[in-house]
């Protein structure tokens, strides 16, 4: 069916049924950044298939909902499919809710998947649409859906305490003690990550991110975990052994009902509205899952995993920009990728650690696709990679799922003469990137308060990026994972310890270039003294900033030295893995600037 | 009577009433920062008269909490009172609502005047001490205090919309349309500044901040204001003819009270608990004073005004700066103070601006002085300037009320011969200064995001300020005035045009020296473009930074040009006032350097 077929037939529907609005949200049950295939109906019926959007289909129109990131895909992928395209963000575009709020009157009815949909966004849809009837137990586009591929239930397996470093006992152990702080005799999880990482679990029910389908539930006296059965197979012994009662997925809402009159600790931006709902006898508690902090705040063993994935990810890149820069291969975007993941998977197996497979698909854009934040290249829409290019550019941002950790890593590399203010570009954001990686700050300081040292020397000049500077990033787990970010509007959280967070500025301009360079950077205890605790950054990221970008009068004197220290630790690293001829270009690239 | 006789008169009262404790605030009836001298309850009991600190009186015990600022003042004025002195923000020091908390058994009373307390402590309070009664409506320290000091009820006089710029109708328009807009019938104003500005009206009941004690009720209908009939007599005429219903001070509650039935808008931080606890039959919202936010955006006449009297302020403080430089006069610090007076008042006259008195109690701090933050010199206790001692600097922070504006601005003169470290100390908060004065940012950033870039070369070194970088400052109001402030912790009000705000970093090393300096700056609209609106500060202060505790080996170049460049307007700013003599001095404190 095309999109028009698709709606008209999902109207019909709307109409049998007396609704007058359906709501498509990108989400899955658990509120999961990425989903399973089963989840993205919002794609099936609208085509559009990037990771964020919103479809709103009324009687004789329907809208889509997307951010900046995806405002040129969304209008290829929507044309001709009768769905206005609603950028988000942009001048006078109003929100999904004040849309709803001007097109239903009073008695209207909007539906919704109630398991689809976080509880505190259903909380202020209805305060926002009051007079406006909801039906949240009906899967509409799941009713038109005849292929729709299964929910995933792939084989669940545990990690080894030598990668997780601590104990499921142990992290149950302090998450009573926080249940018991916030006096509540239950906690609800339904965030994939937080169970698998309270579990020492790992799956492959969502693409690059080994989580598995499943809901649990903490008690002081109980510990319950949902899972398909099947897929528990191989770790259900040990998981009885270690007191966890275990059960199929599809017992989770009828357990869920049978706590009453007791004090549930959950975090309604992270559960769905169903959840909330089959809890009316309880008093709840809406506070941040106690394991988001815990998880976020990297044990010595995780850190000391991460510290060599990362190795084998800054080797990767490293070979690939030599190839790039002096090798003889013809590359395009696709097969640059695939030559990427090949020496990834030789770096891995050189430095001793275990690759699993990508943790978010590759961007490897050249010229003008750099420009979209989320590129991503396809068998039929691809560039070659051409040196002669008006504005050579490489830029690519790749991630691994190794048994030792996450990694994200962007560089950007020059391949032929770029105009001077591509050079200003990125020797600015090169700067910015060093200068947040060498920042001392205190404890307390939040990710809105450091921000602004990437984004400075770009405000100066009238540029911005429309995108976070950095990211928290998980252990074996989602590539990103809060609370902990950087964000001079909404990094709210205070950087602790043992948080990892991708610091990576970029510029990008529409239709001529883009550039990003990400490094990650784990919080670490600095000096102790009459002022307090202070904090700075270990860097984790080793692989040249590519010096022909740079261009030295954009430069402080401060800021060279920054470059030049990271060049320095950047070929100390890598050196010892590499051969003559490869440290030989290291060497140059890492060369000392003046 | 000594402090122990009053304590004994109170506790007699205090057993025949049955209350088993009386706390006693530093407030007024309007929570303002300042105080008249009525007020001064806590003061007239305890002995201690810092501008900060709270009272506590049991039957056997009495306790009075201070900041770190009033450590050893109130060690010293507590000698021999039997008062003990809690030490707010020392480890192991409990909060007065956990003191109150241990010694406050269920069913035992605590008394305080809830005209003096805010409503959103005192509901803080009933929250923590459930159980305790609570008695609000007596003044216990006004029973014994026999030759206290009439209420302040100085002449109130009206400022020339030449110098506020709007007229009080078209404050009070856009005032009700805020107040329709949530939804509320009337507003309650307490806070004095607020009301000040609303009326385009100035007094003289506190010290340095031209207010009149007085209360406001707005609703759709009616412009109420309370204040005392005598006071008003030069202005009523007029008041009465632009419809201002004018009430006595003593009428305020009564009037308060015939509120019914209604949704009345008041910041529950900003209001005695008296306010709301007569407001009973109303419906509250608790939010910002609407009026806190237009005052805080200065508009054209009075931006014109403050550049203005900024000019007779740098004037005199640049004059200042090349007496103790270049001049001949001996100086201690009280005489420095007098002269920067009288060259203040000089500066204006040849200015064109009106000087009505100072902002705040000036501070001149020599050597070790400089380190406590707010340091007074008194007549019998102060330091003579002398450019042999070991560090000889001084730091003098002064400000004035004009009728085109307040002023605040702090200089760090360097007198003799200063060791390399504390240089790097006056770089790096010269440098700090200049960094956010010259900060470009987008539209939404708040102070907290902004902070760090002064705060940055300290943290990077070790050090901190344990302070605010800046506040933001009222026109012939109070010398500090929010929402807008610069604070990495708690700086959450955006940044708007119009806003003026104080930068002024610094390092403060006790025993050895301080260090600050301090410009003020405008809020301003810059560049506009895809990436949305641009703002960048425009300086209002110009006086030389000393050159003298300069160390180009702590700054990079890009500081070096923004040292040079703030010089040069300095002394394009100022050199037309200026005598031959003095433009040849300015001329050299403001050399470019390299």
């Amino acid at each position: 069916m095309s999109a028009p077929e698709k709606l008209a037939a999902l109207r019909e529907i709307m109409q049998t049924r007396g609704v007058d609005c359906v709501y498509v949200p990108s989400d899955d049950f658990h509120q999961s950044e990425y989903v399973g295939d089963y989840f993205k109906s919002r794609a099936y019926i609208s085509g559009f298939t990037g990771s964020a959007g919103t479809l709103v289909i009324f009687a004789d129109e329907a809208y889509l909902f997307t951010d900046g990131r995806y405002y040129l895909q969304a209008e290829r992928q929507l044309e001709g499919s009768g769905i206005a395209l609603m950028r988000s963000g942009s001048e006078g575009v109003p929100s999904v809710t004040e849309l709803l709020r001007s097109k239903l009157k009073d008695g209207m009815t909007l539906a919704f998947d109630g398991r689809c949909v976080s509880a505190s966004f259903a909380e202020s849809l209805s305060r926002e649409l009051h007079g406006v009837t909801f039906v949240t137990d009906v899967d509409f586009p799941g009713l038109i859906w005849n292929d729709r591929p299964p929910l995933p239930s792939g084989e669940i397996w545990a990690l080894d305490i030598k990668y997780c470093g601590r104990s499921h006992a142990e992290k149950l152990a302090e998450l009573r003690e926080k249940l018991s702080g916030y006096d509540c005799g239950a906690l609800v999880l339904s965030s994939l990550c937080d169970i698998a990482w309270l579990y020492n679990l790992r799956g492959s029910d969502v693409e690059n991110t080994p989580v598995f389908m499943s809901y649990s539930i903490i008690t002081a006296e109980r510990d319950m975990l949902f899972a398909n059965k099947n897929a528990l197979s191989k770790v259900a012994e040990q998981l009885e052994r270690d007191g966890v009662s275990l059960y199929d997925y599809d017992e989770f809402y009828p357990e869920l009902k049978k706590l009453s009159g007791i004090n549930v600790l959950l975090e309604k931006s992270a559960v769905s509205s169903s959840i909330v709902n089959s809890l009316k006898d309880c008093k709840i508690t809406d506070a941040a899952n106690p394991t988001k902090l815990m998880k976020a705040k990297k044990n010595p063993t995780e850190l000391e995993n991460l510290r060599l994935c990362h190795v084998a990810d800054g080797l990767a890149v490293t070979r690939l920009m030599i190839e790039l820069k002096f090798g003889e291969r013809e590359f395009d975007e696709l097969s640059c990728d695939e030559y990427l993941w090949q020496l990834r998977r030789e770096a891995a197996e050189q430095v001793g650690v275990t690759l699993l497979g990508k943790s978010f698909d590759t961007i490897a854009a050249f010229g003008p696709n750099a420009a979209m934040m989320h590129y991503s290249a396809k068998p039929d829409s691809f560039a070659r990679l051409d040196k002669a290019a008006p504005i050579p550019m490489l830029l690519v941002d790749s991630g691994g799922q190794y048994l030792e950790g996450t990694t994200d890593i962007t560089r950007t590399f020059v391949l032929g003469k770029i105009p001077d203010e591509v050079k200003m570009h990125y020797t600015l954001t090169a700067c910015g990137m060093l200068h947040l990686l060498n920042l001392i700050f205190m404890e307390g300081a939040t990710g809105s308060s450091l921000d602004i040292v990437c984004r400075e020397p770009l405000w100066e000049r009238g540029i911005d990026y429309r995108c976070g500077t950095g990211h928290g990033v998980g252990y074996l787990l989602s590539v990103h994972e809060g609370p902990n970010r950087f964000h001079w509007r909404s990094g709210d959280a205070k950087l602790e310890e043992g948080m990892v967070t991708t610091d990576e500025p970029g510029v990008y301009i529409d239709g001529s270039h883009g550039i990003r360079i990400e490094n990650e950077l784990v919080a670490a205890k600095g000096l102790y003294n009459e002022y307090g605790q202070f904090l700075r950054f270990e860097n984790l990221t080793f692989c040249p900033i590519d010096r022909d970008g740079i261009d030295t009068k954009y430069m402080d004197k401060s800021d060279i030295d920054k470059l030049n220290a990271y060049h320095k630790s950047v070929y100390d690293t890598l050196n010892q893995y590499l051969c003559e001829n490869e440290r030989e270009k290291l060497a140059y690239l890492t060369e000392k600037i003046s």
